[in-house]
């Protein structure tokens, strides 16, 4: 994409290349360091969401990354860039391509000898902390260098879908390099013989396999790579399972998907019939302890094709270099006539999903609530959860299109949700984003409703209020006084913020009313404060804290 | 301290360690890595302060060490470790002693090859991160060494007055190492035969200067003293000024105390007297872009003896290993007879500070404020101000005792004030804390008030609302829409946190009864809503933003 940088400063050049990448929409907070910075984001076609909180920003450029392909955050220097660490680093272990552009003292201004405010240890100290958590980095400290360092950052975000680190001078900004560029691509190539033998030996394979099964990913998602993971499955009627993190990778009412794979604590007809299998691929996938059922997964490695961006793994041998997509590609390419594995009718998620208008006793509880709003979900939706029960519950959902199913479901960083929404909200403004978050996780960043109103959107937004950090209580035995909070009037937020509509609900006939209310009511940002027994959990929740119980306390 | 450290788990040993160094709150939020040290620490002595968020205990422990001399945070494992990164670069900037506990996963878990939930690159990402901005670090995975780490790095965390790191696999709370163990003490030694000459120097210095000042900063507070500083300038007549950072370090009502040294933006009287004088001895003073008032200092290396507990320079020489302790009690030992210096009855501040009762518009002013704030102040008062112009305003205060005004003066993050109130209303219950902070900043940490409320904290939150980043208005020419934030109804938070009463004034005569009733209602927390007109700015402000906006945009 050559162009001309003539008379194109830094800054500049940096908002056209963030373009580039379809990103609109920018997260942050100014501050002293970053003002030149912002002044020419707000000059430029790139809508700035100013937010609360630098974390917050944090949290919502992740979702906007996942959602939009590529997302940016702009935030001032040490006080802004080192509060979005804990965002930045979850975007990191889950994979979301966030780009982090932080101001810096003028490279002018260094020399002085004083200590400059914001400073920590040394001018280093920022960049040195983000290398711990961001895949490329770069200081723009020389003009000649910028744009191609800006070029490398950016393309290493996109290559490996995770985030990236940009700090920029204040005395930057405004420099117009004295070079002549033009973006040369990527320069990336893979190995194309073992690309060529990986995908002749698992073709093979499944030429051979009875009962393959396909368990998706995350990185499916991040990839953009459903519709070639589809043509593969359906070719081969392969059955697809997803992990929690990769929950809605693919439409999951699409008839070959038989729900979520979680070991030992998931669906157990789901556990039986992947583990059953003679051949599981599995694409994209993070190996991790909830993904896995808390150590309970049986996947015999023999068995296993274990395919990421980063590794391929048949059996117990290894291919290196070789692109997640050029495999499938190349699979597709192979024709493979699997056998046919039949599904049983149990496996079919809908089918056992009608729920009754309302429980005998009408008492609330978290999964029923989660029946009813499975029920309202539809292709405009998008679910975001929060860490805890919020995201065992959401487990519980169908979700009707790809990847619109948001929740730190590896990193479990509570506070996400909220702000996601913001994410989600600006990336996809004309769909209805229903947020699902605990009391505590509330607590941490219910604060950005506040930007969710003030720029109109219409989130439904179910605070869980069992006084405390419920999976706490199930994880850990015994009455401890640490995992009770301050009970919180949450509805009366919504007059702090001057907008949306309030629902407090203590009984499932109220909450069905108040999620239809809702619904029906898209003109405004509606808050349910859902008040549970302090003991309720849903069924997802109690059967993990099972497993879990044995493993959280090895001592 | 030897004591028994038989039967004495790592976790017990670490929390009887915490003690000796009067450590008796910590604040935090548990999580499943740290919920078996948590249930330790609920049984033990100390207590526990749940925030709302992480980095708001961090704030909060921030504040509790400076006025306690040592504070703690226990976090869970990198959504809580990393979400502190901000508050705890803060502490290291500005010398504040905090210790931070993190858990983390089981040293026997780690050999799984799983991903385990919260972790980023690999287990040590955390660890490494925290190298950044503590002064020393450990992790306990050895029961061998893990006494004698906890007492280095305590040690280091007492000598140097900045934050520490431990992280504590979650399998080794409750293990007893299988060693005798006593403290022994710090062994660290200072030099001296440096000590003698740099006290012998410096008092002739002293014995023949006829203009000499001292310029006292933030580390006379943070290691205790002012004793010292004031013995020697009492014995010798010695004028004080204290820098931004070091306000109140010692009592602004002292006879000897002239003001705020700020150079060319500070009172103009005050940078007249100490650029005139003949011998300038700063003690424990950063050299910092806002304490040395953005460049426009003028002190003369010539005159200036220079001494921090980690540097000692007189004139152009430097000497090494010189206790800051050590020093200023040879000086006081030396008796030292200076000639006694007149202070200018314009230079005591008490002498310009008499408020007539509203101004002629009854038009609310930050200036005013301030004034009538200063009336109210006492010795039982405590003043947080947050960053931006609530730092600014509050620096027109007088401060009656010593170490009663907190605020990061130098890191300068936004948010700091209202966790922070948390941190010194734990340290000091007895005591009436003043909040001054920005509407900008309350955005960020104003819920940490739920925890002053449910810990029946009664402190007074002043929220300046001017509708948006105010200082960076001033900083940064033209109308920017990043500048402006979402207004709130900030007195309907305490219906949501159901406790405290509400004030919202907009003119004087409203502000000076809502403080009086404030005031004199020590029963409960206040929040007052100031409706600030937007270009409204306190004089300092002004003042300072006419020096930084040359400053701020070199290009």
């Amino acid at each position: 994409m050559p162009r001309t940088t003539a008379n194109l400063s830094i800054g500049n050049y940096l908002i056209q290349r963030l373009q580039d990448y379809g990103i609109n929409d920018v997260f942050g907070i100014p501050g002293d360091y970053v003002l030149s910075f912002y002044s020419d984001l707000e000059k430029s076609p790139i809508n700035v969401v100013g937010c609360t909180r630098e974390d917050c920003a944090g949290f919502a450029a992740d979702a906007y990354s996942r959602i939009n392909g590529m997302g940016a955050l702009c935030v001032t220097y040490c006080v802004g860039g080192l509060s979005v660490c804990n965002s930045i680093a979850g975007a990191y272990a889950e994979k979301s391509p966030v780009v982090v552009i932080s101001g810096a003292p003028g490279v002018r201004e260094r020399s002085s000898g004083a200590l400059l405010h914001h400073m920590v240890r040394d001018f280093r100290t920022q960049v040195e902390v983000f290398e711990k958590f961001t895949i490329a980095g770069t200081e723009l400290l020389d003009p000649l260098t910028a744009f191609s360092e800006i070029d490398r950052v950016l393309d290493t975000c996109d290559r490996f879908k995770r985030p990236v680190y940009i700090e920029l001078p204040r005395d930057m900004v405004h420099v117009v390099p004295p070079v002549a560029h033009g973006y040369a691509g990527s320069t990336h190539k893979n190995d194309p013989d073992a690309t060529s033998e990986a995908i002749r030996e698992t073709a093979d394979l499944l030429a051979r396999a009875k009962k393959p099964v396909i368990i998706a990913g995350v990185e499916i998602h991040r990839f953009r790579l459903q519709d070639q993971l589809l043509q593969l499955a359906e070719a081969a009627k392969i059955p697809i399972a997803a992990t929690v993190l990769g929950k809605s990778v693919v439409s999951e009412r699409h008839p070959l998907y038989i729900g979520l794979y979680e070991g030992g604590v998931g669906d157990q007809a789901v556990t039986e019939f992947v583990e059953d299998s003679d051949l599981i691929l599995l694409f994209g996938t993070f190996l991790t302890d909830i993904n896995l059922g808390i150590y309970t997964a049986k996947l015999d490695p023999n068995r296993c094709v274990y395919a990421t961006s980063e590794a391929l793994r048949v059996s117990h041998h290894h291919y290196h270099n070789v692109g997640l997509q050029d495999f499938l590609n190349g699979l597709n390419a192979a024709k493979i006539h699997a056998t046919h594995r039949t599904i049983p009718a149990e496996l079919r998620p809908e089918a056992s999903k009608s729920v009754s208008d309302v429980a005998s006793d009408g008492q609330l509880r978290t999964s029923r609530m989660m029946q009813h709003i499975d029920e309202m979900i539809d292709a405009d939706t998008i679910v975001v959860a929060d860490v805890g029960d919020s995201l065992f519950a959401a487990t519980e959902l169908t979700i009707h299109e790809r990847g619109e199913f948001l929740s730190p479901a590896y990193y479990t960083s509570m506070g996400f949700s909220v702000p996601a929404a913001l994410g989600a909200a600006t990336a996809k403004p004309d769909h209805r984003i229903v947020v699902i978050v605990g009391d505590g996780a509330f607590h941490m960043t219910g604060q950005e409703m506040s930007t969710l109103i003030s720029k109109g959107h219409n989130a439904i937004v179910i605070v869980l209020d069992n006084h405390g950090y419920g999976t706490e209580r199930y994880l850990h035995a015994g009455e401890w006084e640490y995992n009770e909070i301050h009970p919180w009037d949450y509805g009366k937020l919504l007059e702090v913020y001057r907008g949306g509509k309030s629902h407090e609900v203590s009984t499932e006939p109220e909450f069905v009313a108040a999620l239809d209310e809702a619904w029906d009511d898209p003109s405004q940002l509606h808050l349910i404060h859902a008040k549970l027994m302090e003991n309720d959990a849903s069924d997802t929740l109690k059967k993990l804290a099972e497993r879990m119980s044995a493993k959280v306390e090895p001592c």
